[in-house]
């Protein structure tokens, strides 16, 4: 296989990567995430086809995977919370109910967009006191974390249960990256 | 909270314990898995009992955790597999399906027991090559798990998707566990 880029800089997904025992390198894509438009579970994949594209460009040599990942709840996306008090107003709505975790999945070379996807997630949080909830902000994981929580953390004590690809709540959807790794390899190598 | 015991040298059992901020000591059980009788999705709960209720024995000042986790497929029991052979056969099984991993879950304190539970996660694995099959079982990762494959290793490439909880397939159902030792807390601390 042809030597792997990922233009992302997330330590989650480089380990992801690591754990099934791809090689890659690291480019990271500075591109503009702001979006606009009413069609919001259309924006990790978008987002995933920008970064992707931005790092082939410069690297047309080399197929390229982008990510993207956002966390949404009732219609609304659910960012990374500025600060320790927003952190605890996500997981006050996330608390007890179901939310939608999906990241878009993209793949470059040569410049062009070989293949595009997205996959959903549905995470079902566990009922949690107040108490209980102010003490994981306290750990100060949430901060860093789009929907303020990690799933592969102390957060994994908030989650009931999920339907759907766990690594894609993490930030790599594996089944469907492997697909279109598969599928280029099969094409180009 | 009492100084917690875990019925299991398991070393995922003791990581998730770990990544969820909980203390704990390790005691083996040394327990008999033979079981009969036509209620297999029993099995799990009735061997975490075991293991709890051994180790309570020993050590009645302290809430013991055991757990046990077994792989289902079409009502028989997949083990870890004794050699190369019988994991390519295991993994051939799984290939393409859908397939339940359950886990028992048992509190026992004074010598006796407090709480048991089981939790059920299907896991539904990708199609793949018997070429990529061998793949796998050569990086030997299948020879020590249950089904002969690990969700939290190189075995993440294997699956599509969930419907449960994670680390349940991983062996410590977290949600479970959890309110267990919240519901001990509350009567016994």
């Amino acid at each position: 296989m042809k030597r792997l880029i990922l233009a992302s800089a997330s330590p989650r997904r480089k380990e992801i990567l690591t754990q099934l025992g791809i090689s890659f390198e690291v480019r990271s894509a500075a591109i503009s995430e702001e979006l606009s438009g009413p069609f919001q579970e259309e924006y990790p994949r978008i987002l995933a086809e920008r970064k992707a594209l931005y790092v082939s460009k410069q690297e047309p040599d080399f197929p390229v995977l982008g990510f993207d990942t956002l966390v949404f709840f009732n219609g609304e996306v659910l960012g990374k919370p500025r600060d320790e008090v927003e952190a605890l107003a996500t997981l006050e709505k996330l608390n007890g109910n179901a939310h939608v975790v999906i990241s878009g999945v993209s793949l470059a070379y040569q410049g062009k967009l070989i293949s595009s996807a997205a996959e959903r997630t549905e995470v079902f949080f566990r009922q949690l006191s107040k108490e209980m909830l102010e003490k994981y902000v306290a750990s100060k994981e949430p901060l860093d974390k789009a929907g303020a929580y990690g799933i592969q953390g102390l957060g994994a004590g908030l989650v009931r249960c999920i339907s759907g690809c766990y690594y894609n709540v993490v930030g790599l959807p594996v089944a469907k990256t492997l697909e279109m790794l598969e599928a280029f390899e099969e094409k180009y190598d």
